[in-house]
């Protein structure tokens, strides 16, 4: 790089957080003797989140762990899980008894009663599959201790999908392709992904849109391999591809037009400390430029971290709880637009 | 106005320059004995120019006025005048021998060959029509007493368009109309305008699109009136007219949207501040809104003469002499940004 556009910090570049916001493990558990889910009524449902309960309580789970009943919340908190990953959309739209632990810093979560009986998530800042692996792994064998997993000699683990069959291991990884989307590269990536026999999904998962161009990588099939082959593929051959290819295409906007990416993340953070009213489409598609902003060291006063955080504290659940009372859309506008500044300030 | 939006500087409502960014007078006038400009030959009008720089120089004129030869400068000095308001653009783009006379201030400009033999103009900030009037008529009585003005009894002044002949007198003012164009209600002010026998036009006089929201009135017809009527109504009954409609839909927005009306100067401010491309429409357009802030009191460290100086400084033949180079249309967004930037900063 010249000397007019300084370079970034290097902690932008540890576990490759320039590209990968963070890694996910998560391991699909059914138990046995128990209908999957979907086929049972609300009585089986509660007696299998209080089995699954009781278990965690009488394991010694790291983080201090708490259980929260997901019928006994409200809308707003539901809302909040789901924004922070915490839970899943269908996991918090659903109606029948069920339930999530979640330790104290949110690194890990267990949702009972989702589309499996158990489903464990690990997850970590920037790439750090392995390290989350080792630890949904450890969370699973304390719950085997005490809780009969459905397992079939040959299939291996049983889940209520047949693609989590087998290992019932996922492998996830939330990748910022600002540049490939700038390009039009994004494509390619999405066939090769396929050809690779990976899902590409949106910032909330299955069935969500793409924004603020971020997409969630990962492996489709778990049945058929070891989870050490395909954590090692993942992490050590996929996501490693991927985010080269993001890199160089990162160096040739800036070889290329220096001046325009300058001049839009330039103009992006000055309206993010600006407006005072802003949807969240254009505030996630403002946050996507101005990270990039920061890892090309364009910007050199802005924390990745707030902004990392900002794409969580934009959302809706998000800003009713920080005013504690019903937003209209309007308000939230207002109120999105205040956290913004505050954050950026 | 309530506490959070502090009242603007009581300067900016001086001269009514809230609204009206400046007044202009001009006068008309043709030489007895020579043909118009549209039906003489190059070598007639050589010998007019020359009879008039003559003249001219022979006179006490005022703020030490200089020739400038049209036909002996360079196209981007021709775009520099035109751009400043000097000179029109059938004037800069004319073949024929044409000059204009210029004092030091740019407050006074005499074109010689325009439409009209002489047209002499000038111009103040704020409304203060009469103030220009007094100018130019002194230009004029000391003209007569050296060149024979076409004059005819019944008719008055001959010009070359008919719209002229009379007085050959034209007051005209540039009101900066946002909020009225942000309600809708511009369409009023133009059928009322038709209906006084006024004509509207845009920033740069006949035949140009409006931008920045600026709007130049002028009375159209000079037959028939004295001076002195002339003058009463447009300065006294017209403008004022025109200024209080602007000034209640200016409350009115603040009393129906204030926080929308904030977000928008507040987002143009930060992005002019922060831009490093900017083409010259969306520059006018992001300007207007901050000269509307300032005015409203939203914005209270920005100068308004900063603002008003910059619809001029932005233009392709002020960027041209700015860098003293020919620009490519790359270039010249991004000079245009540097001296926003600047002016602003």
């Amino acid at each position: 790089m010249s000397a007019d556009v300084p370079s970034p910090d290097d902690q932008i570049f540890e576990l490759e957080a320039d590209v990968v916001l963070t890694s996910r493990a998560r391991i699909a558990r059914n138990l046995s003797g128990s209908p999957f889910v979907h086929r049972s009524d609300p009585e089986q449902c509660q007696t299998v989140a209080e089995e699954i309960r009781t278990a965690a309580e009488c394991v010694d789970l790291p983080g201090s762990p708490v259980w929260i009943d997901l019928a006994e919340i409200s809308n707003r908190h539901r809302r909040v899980l789901y924004e922070r990953h915490i839970i899943s959309r269908q996991h918090a739209e659903g109606h029948h008894p069920r339930g999530v632990i979640v330790d104290e810093d949110e690194t890990t979560s267990i949702m009972v009663n989702e589309e499996d009986h158990v489903r464990m998530h690990t997850i970590a800042q920037g790439l750090q599959t392995d390290h989350c692996f080792d630890q949904v792994r450890d969370i699973d064998r304390s719950l085997e201790t005490k809780l009969p997993w459905a397992f079939h000699q040959r299939l291996g683990y049983l889940a209520a999908c047949p693609s989590n069959v087998g290992t019932g291991v996922r492998f996830s990884a939330m990748l910022h392709l600002p540049a490939l989307s700038l390009t039009g590269d994004l494509k390619k990536v999405q066939n090769a992904a396929n050809d690779l026999k990976l899902a590409v999904r949106g910032y909330y998962g299955e069935g969500s849109e793409s924004s603020g161009n971020f997409f969630q990588v990962s492996n489709q099939v778990t049945l058929g391999c070891s989870e050490e082959e395909l954590l090692e593929q993942f992490q050590q051959v996929i996501l490693p591809g991927i985010i080269q290819y993001e890199r160089s295409a990162r160096r040739a906007l800036l070889r290329q037009d220096r001046v325009g990416i300058e001049d839009r993340v330039r103009r992006d953070i000055a309206v993010l400390r600006s407006a005072r009213l802003i949807k969240v489409d254009e505030c996630m598609r403002r946050l996507s430029t101005v990270r990039l902003g920061v890892c090309l060291g364009i910007l050199d006063d802005v924390d990745l971290r707030h902004i990392n955080s900002l794409f969580v504290l934009i959302q809706p659940g998000h800003l009713h709880e920080r005013v504690g009372d019903a937003l209209s859309p309007r308000e939230a506008l207002v109120t999105r637009a205040d956290t913004v500044r505050e954050m950026l300030a």
